[in-house]
């Protein structure tokens, strides 16, 4: 790719549209934005800029287009493939200064916001008005990032993704245009379903610079289940059948045994060193609680479950979910001098245990240290490997590797939640077949120059 | 656009496509093809073609992409915006020989069909693995004419539209390249959203070959709520409650005084001459179910409902959903000597009590006759228009325009599941701006020759 450096000229215009308090090239800020929570190597951008306004996004955009820069939008950094590093420099597009809330339409369950915010801080918000938006990746990830990369997390079984829970956005094109996609109205068959095109496509296409987010009321009832299992397969059996008994669970996790013993060792949680299910429902009743507990420890029973504990309480609740919604900390506190990378497939559930066997037996083979949890009611699986030394570093990325072939062979995909990125760009070819060269004429048609986050979602030697 | 006609020698290339058998110019067969259950004028294809196989589809395409000649798929005519008429001539694609189930993946809540099955066939058999596909258009449309037009229906508010419950397809386009787009994983992050590209994209940028649905189980237990108000914002205002209670109904829909009203006088239906709220409810136990109810009883009441009926009893919920279920049969039957133009818009709910208001006083002040019903729980309306002489097709029309307008001044939609077609494509620069570009863009990027469905979403004469 064929790119601009980033001039005193061209610094002069973006001054001019975003104003001098909103720019910066000082190196402190140049490393802030040159990483994210991931394993791979920072890269600087040439300057990072701070707009306040969609009309400056689109203005700022305008100007890298004519002038051939590369522009890599930034929301907070907790992505874990490298989406927001600006790998061909450039201009890191920060949109921390978008932070807001615009409005709530508390009657819709809506709520238009800035990129920026952080869907933690949005949901402490809309709590006052009974109400959450409920993809949950983890870490407080802003919901610009969070669209742009369909992230998903613990509620999805219920709730859906990203790409679900979004209704209308406003984005700015590569050539300064402002659109909106999407509608308001929850329904909608007018037109091509531009929305969709956009979530999920990594700043590669335009930048999000708002959204209309869907909401649901916050439940009035919570229970919580954790069992465990002899085998992973009587777990994930367990998980077909809760969700084939149309319980509706809000979170259906798995749990491998190597990390149960790990979150035992080290925080004191009391787990068993098994294989273990970690469940969740919403409900506007107790009753519908209280029945679907009875329906949950037979089925757990049936297959053959070696503990169950559920609760409707919300302080033993908390207890129950601690070691699983601390385990990342937990992971990292117990592994000091390591660092850790975290990969992402899914496949259709009753690929799930062949999946999960096959992580299994790897690990084993080549005595690589690993810990799986995943999202199991989606199909979806984290492996975390800690690693320090080089040696350690090759065995786990061909690891990585294999196990992304295996999701693929299963009829699964490359990345679940976490988005393409750089590290899995190479195998959309093999997920998507001729698919992949549609993908590249639509890149081609919305941003011909390549400007918008290069260097992402396509193997740049494809890319000619 | 000039396309050219149909000659003996492309017949044959058909032929040697399809088989002799699968292709008619018989005018019997292009009648047929040539009219939806819409209004809209009927118009002939040149021939119509019955293929069997995706490979014959896509090697279709290609013939006619080469010699310029239009395509127009065709699924079982039960469309209401003319988007399966072949506008152009050319090619009518029906799609009547695949309606083949090609695999039921039990395990993962998933089938995989051929885009001719009708859903309600398709629902008839999945009924023996305790399971469903949820979007429910009224008529047995085909599941590719659903996903075309994103439609959606009656159980939307719970389990979403058609581009909400299909997982992957495969696609023929323009140029004979046959794609996968999606995942049989129900999460995927991997590159752009192509899936939901097509969905709703009305057979303008490829043909759905083949789909694999998401599905439900089949609900253990259901209720059914009928309640009748003084007002139409004391209707809404009691579906804008249900749903902030977090009580998930599975159906909520409007019925206005009007239609109660002829539902009364021609069905023997226990209607008051009230506007009137049908819900229905799903859950795995019937505990819910009662709970729900107590809660819904309450909110009726608060609301000042006239009457509330309900029940958990299944002969005694079908009778009291008889109207509902059956209102367009009985509207029809009750105005035998006229046709019917059925409207559909939507907006954001907590504009639905304004835009219901705006049809009233409108088709009042013109004496009007009209029928609202709606699915509320969406946002979404259908005015019904009886009509027969040119002048109430004036005033209808007339009416159809203002009230488009309105629900696009409330922040909704021209279209909420019907489709564009022919007769919203004049409104998606008002919804879409210059979104609408983006649109066309991606058309000219997958259909450089403008040969599929050609007449569609886009007005004729702003496409050169």
């Amino acid at each position: 790719m064929n790119f601009n450096p980033v001039t005193p000229e061209i610094l002069d215009v973006l001054r001019g549209i975003v104003g001098d308090d909103a720019l910066s090239t000082a190196a402190s800020e140049l490393d802030l934005h040159a990483r994210d929570q991931s394993h791979y190597a920072p890269h600087r951008a040439e300057v990072v800029v701070f707009p306040t306004t969609a009309q400056q996004i689109a203005d700022i955009l305008r100007a890298a287009n004519d002038a051939r820069i590369p522009v890599t939008p930034w929301g907070v950094g907790t992505g874990l493939e490298a989406g927001s590093i600006p790998l061909f420099g450039g201009i890191s597009l920060s949109l921390e200064r978008m932070a807001k809330i615009v409005a709530i339409h508390a009657d819709d369950f809506q709520v238009t916001v800035q990129p920026g915010i952080g869907h933690k801080d949005l949901n402490a918000e809309l709590a006052r008005h009974g109400l959450f938006f409920p993809p949950d990746p983890g870490a407080n990830a802003s919901v610009g990032g969070m669209l742009a990369n369909n992230a998903a997390g613990i509620r999805t079984v219920k709730y859906g993704a990203s790409k679900d829970n979004v209704l209308q956005m406003q984005v700015a094109l590569a050539d300064g245009r402002l659109i909106r996609v999407g509608s308001r109205s929850v329904k909608q068959s007018a037109g091509y379903d531009l929305l969709h095109l956009f979530v999920g496509s990594e700043g590669t296409l335009g930048v999000i610079t708002e959204a209309t987010l869907k909401l649901v009321p916050v439940p009035a009832h919570i229970s919580a289940v954790v069992a465990a299992f002899p085998t992973v397969s009587q777990a994930v059996e367990t998980v077909v059948a809760v969700r084939g008994a149309g319980l509706d669970p809000a979170a259906l996790e798995f749990v491998d045994a190597a990390h149960a013993v790990m979150l035992s060792q080290s925080d004191g949680v009391e787990l068993s060193a098994h294989p273990h299910v970690f469940m969740e429902f919403h409900a506007a009743h107790n009753a519908t609680l209280e029945a679907g507990l009875a329906s949950v420890r037979e089925i757990c029973a049936e297959m053959g479950a070696l503990n169950v504990r559920a609760t409707t309480d919300t302080a033993e609740r908390k207890k129950l979910w601690h070691a699983r919604h601390h385990s990342y900390e937990i992971m990292v506190r117990s592994h000091p001098d390591k660092q850790f990378y975290i990969m992402d497939v899914a496949v259709p559930i009753s690929a799930y245990p062949e999946l999960i066997a096959y992580v299994e037996a790897l690990t084993a083979e080549r005595s690589i240290k690993a810990y799986m949890i995943g999202h199991a009611g989606d199909g979806n699986i984290h492996v975390e490997f800690p690693y320090a030394t080089d040696a350690e570093d090759a065995k786990m990325k061909q690891a990585n590797h294999d196990i992304v072939l295996k999701a693929l062979a299963l009829g699964g995909t490359c990345t679940g939640e976490h988005g393409v990125g750089v590290g899995k760009a190479r195998y959309l070819r093999e997920e998507h077949g001729e698919g992949l060269d549609v993908m590249r004429a639509l890149k081609q048609t919305l941003d011909p120059n390549g400007i918008l986050n290069p260097g992402k979602i396509f193997v740049a030697e494809e890319s000619d």
